[in-house]
């Protein structure tokens, strides 16, 4: 029998990432033929502040095909209950996520750390949060245990008995973790995070489960690597994808 | 404590539909610029005769945009792993689902009825399925249902100690139901179809899991209604989408 | 020899559609179960009410697919220019558009009307656009007549001398009319809108050419005799599609 | 006035991809858990054996998501009237074009070349071309240089006397070149690769016209070269998109 095994994190690595600010503008430039790229290094500095006032040009009147040409490909994992939020996202997204009718999955569960708010105030669609007491999170944290490891117990057992991994998995919970390769555009990338981040600049608000926040937040982090102008021209314009 | 209730089907329920075999004709006839509709009878029959073939050209020769004027809205009620599949179709589908951070979900969940067979022979990507023995058919049913009472039981437990309905819901098994709009084109079911039912006349072989095609054969009876030449012109040509 | 024809006017022709301010609110409700469409016509009045709410609540908080559930089919008449721009709208449009390699294209090309603005002032992203002067709207006329004569002749004689109707056409103006089949949903069609009308309560501002927008705002007739609360909403909140 | 330019050609240059054979195997292995990629260069050269093998599956049962991983991103000259059939492609393309709105365009036009077949033969949907005789050829010459050089004088006249760009342009032909970067992936690249060459071995035969044809050339060659693995299997399945 396994050991099953709990986290209270998600993981997000960067598999491979190609365009840059620059390629943002060249793209955008080629609507008036200007669209050639700096070659020596003055040029490039005279380019780059050229490129912050195009970038923040184009963020904050919503054009938003400059942004498409590049991407990023990340090996995420996260329980399946962010997969279902995060597969929402149809439109520059690209999957290919572990099979639980393929392999046998992992005794990996998600167990919310101390620190995520427990208990939800006000009504659907704008819930804020707030701790819950120490019973709170004792007794969510033996409930969750207990299910999760009666169930990897059962499917274990079902497969032993030469049950398909496709039905035996039905008795698994949504808390269980899968790994998946998601890619992207900035674009769709800054679609994904404003909706999937909470942000008191941001001019719609959103109000997205603290479990895809945290994948959504480290994405942040390597697009403000990859794209600093065009991260913070996102953050400046309130958040909104172009 | 709720009553667990288990099902073993599916349901399909067309809310709205719009667009019909002489619509693909319509949209594709504009090309050669005779895309007016017949008005007496005569011209209607002559015309069902033409619609025919013209069909079954653009269907043979994947002329796919002609078979995008159309909508089906269908209400499905289905457990979560087999949404799980659903929402990987991304282009011409559009989706409202329950929502488990907003509501309660009802204790409903899937269990493998007696015809599904519950044994995998072959490898991944071409499995065949049989039977399984009595044995295996019963311990099935216990395990599943007993990892689902004792889930429901936990998930309301944490309810009713003030616990978050996003978090609670942390525990619920795949197999759980789920409902949800979903609205399509002919062109994007018939991609749907293609992928997510066996059939030996299809050119491109696929191995959806049962319960999955278990939504998109009442799909595909209610695309056979309303667009009978089309629907048939896909079987003949190899149910491949256009 | 044929007679070349001058038009000013776009023409858009609602072909069928499907859904209304009611259908979302139902996909919106099934995200907390309660989807249930009203029976009696005092249910229906508070069920309007309630729907106005429900509609602003959405468009504002911009929670974008329950406005995905519906269908508008326009034929539309348009120069290529304007269809070079229509076309850009990938994502929630579907078009079968007159070929010109298929069929000898019709001898109607577009001139401004007069009260057509002709002189551009500002700069590239953000022009404005006065009238111009008689001399200037003369020699406009003139000049593209003649030019569009000139093409069509040639045109018809490179077809009299049997060169293929695709190679013949390269000489034609993007001015010259073609129809098409167009298809989107409301929030497609939201997005559209918001790109291709110019008004002063935009949150977001564009700029589009005149031509297309002649296009859109008959466009947005349709929409709002279809779903008169969603395109209020859309007014309301600044023409941002949600 | 300007010196009007004629070309026969279609220029398109690589400007940055990222992804290869090994990303697709990556991709898909990520379904069994078995994602890791080789370190050393006796399981890589292993590995590329696996790889090919698996490419093969995939491309045959046309799972087609873990071609998605990866981006090419173009810069291409070609006429209008081949731009008005590219953008045609929606899904899995991204494009930035030279604006006729913001920018004086350039005085340069296609014609054909003398190999280019000029007469055109059968039915609509399944045209074979012919070369025509040097009578055809001389005054396909003649009418279309002619053409495209009163309408250039026209265009420039106009601006010089104060119309706007987006007014003045509407003489011009659609054989007038513009330029855009394209970006797509391996995926849609295959897709639009089927539709727009024409190959003995396609399964399903397409007949794209000549110009289209050349730029699809310039792009699959690029294909060949970035992913040998996996352009070899689309052309052994019979140049089906997965």
């Amino acid at each position: 029998v396994s050991d099953v095994r709990f986290r209270s994190d998600v993981s997000v690595e960067l598999i491979q990432s190609v365009g840059t600010d620059l390629t943002v503008v060249q793209a955008a430039r080629i609507s008036t033929g200007r669209d050639s790229v700096p070659v020596d290094i003055d040029d490039w500095t005279k380019s780059m502040s050229e490129a912050d006032g195009l970038i923040r040009f184009l963020m904050k009147n919503r054009h938003g095909t400059p942004f498409e040409h590049n991407l990023f490909t990340f090996r995420i994992e996260a329980p399946i209950f962010v997969w279902r939020e995060f597969m929402r996202h149809r439109i520059g997204f690209s999957y290919n996520e572990e099979s639980g009718r393929y392999k046998q999955l992992e005794p990996v569960f998600y167990v919310p750390a101390r620190e995520r708010n427990l208990v939800q105030q006000g009504k659907a669609g704008a819930y804020t949060f707030v701790p819950g007491n120490e019973a709170q999170y004792g007794l969510t944290q033996d409930s969750l245990r207990r299910v999760y490891e009666e169930a990897y117990t059962e499917y274990e057992f079902l497969l032993g008995k030469g049950i398909a991994k496709e039905v035996a998995r039905m008795c698994l919970p949504v808390a269980i973790y899968s790994s998946a390769y998601v890619t992207c555009n900035a674009r769709s990338l800054m679609s994904f995070l404003s909706l999937r981040t909470k942000h008191e600049d941001s001019k719609f608000p959103s109000f997205p489960q603290r479990e895809i926040e945290m994948v959504a937040e480290q994405m942040e982090d390597y697009f403000v690597s990859q794209m600093p102008l065009t991260a913070a021209a996102f953050r400046e314009y309130g958040r909104v994808s172009p």
